[in-house]
């Protein structure tokens, strides 16, 4: 049977993936840093190594672009006693930038994070990560442009999220 | 540390998300209000105003498609007190409509849902919403046809959710 | 006023249909018949019947293809007494295979699930499905090849998910 406890342990685990989203997509990288253990491994399509290693080398892929999307669904975490927990997360990850027709910069895949999450000192973070591909799609031309003016994502502290939490 | 309390408020504000985007999809608008307070306030590409005037003016936008889903994934709720909420939303939203190869009727796009949440009188609901656009693409050309029968998607009461509801 | 109990009985359906999709996605048709009670019925675009027909039909369609990811976002779920359910749940479904310009084999869907759950003895289990097809798309020619190494999925055991949770 599952009790409040286990609830609040994947509600915590859960919302460690999404800071991690939210830190790629908005170039925060202390925000993506702090999923992580300090000691923690990332393993992702071509780089395998330390999350500060790992900060150095998805810096460098996110400024090649003009922004991200990584939009997750499916979270399935079983936990493993009060302190050790395996999370699956289902996501797609759309990426753009110019030119328009570079699908290289204009493409989105299919992925599953793999986390090995711990509890240390009372806080859950990811002690390694597998980042699995599981498809590569071209948008490359397919972009259409946006009609009417409105709220538009930015990947610095002038994006909405910032307004509507007060500290922009 | 989190609590019951907040597991409970942050299930509450999830839902309003999610019946937003039911309400949306299946063309009730009653659905659609019911996410807001009655002085809740949307902005949207293309349009800043009350909810009344939100609800008019998506409802034009709607009926000149043939169908509309909003699959939403990440949602990092911030609790503010017992009253107030700050949301985000990350989502999908795929349009289609006649003809098929019109670019304006037959696309996808990304944003992310900013909602300021507020609890009067013990209800959960949007006193303002920023609707983030990321990103849109053309599906023109793309759909294929259904091979087989079986259970669609209508916007009205025939849709298979009111039978499972017991509600037709 | 929802509880404790309202939570675990949701947490416990939400992640019948995240279990679904895995045995799904990683052929694992033991995983995807316990999603359901052993009388349960199912209905899918060209498939009517109980869940060991069910099993048979969708292990064929599964064979003909490369992979398959099943990502849901918004989960619904009416609490009907403590045990009768409704869940909605929106998904998109990536299928690929050779060759890949081939649309029969490459493309993407968008669905509803509408389930029934009930639970007996204890356990929660869909009771009747109703797989809703909303939107099929054309991936043919779309695909891009990874560049790098690294983590990839599988279909079998020697996926990294069973390397993650320590029974590869």
């Amino acid at each position: 049977m599952s009790t409040l406890d286990d609830l609040l342990a994947k509600q915590a685990i859960g919302e460690i993936v999404l800071r991690y989203c939210r830190g790629i997509d908005r170039l925060d990288l202390d925000l993506v840093r702090s999923a992580y253990h300090p000691d923690g491994i990332d393993h992702h399509t071509g780089f395998d190594g330390t999350i500060e290693e790992y900060l150095v080398w998805v810096a460098s892929a996110l400024h090649r672009l003009g922004g991200t999307m990584h939009l997750v669904g499916n979270q399935l975490i079983e936990l493993h006693g009060d302190d050790l927990a395996v999370a699956e997360t289902y996501g797609t990850a759309v990426h753009w930038g110019d030119p328009p027709d570079d699908p290289h910069r204009n493409f989105t895949s299919g992925f599953r994070y793999l986390d090995r999450m711990e509890r240390r000192s009372g806080r859950w973070a990811i002690a390694e990560r597998w980042a699995v591909r599981e498809w590569t799609r071209s948008d490359a031309g397919l972009a259409l442009t946006k009609e009417g003016a409105g709220p538009s994502g930015r990947r610095d502290r002038t994006d909405p999220l910032y307004h509507a939490l007060g500290r922009r």
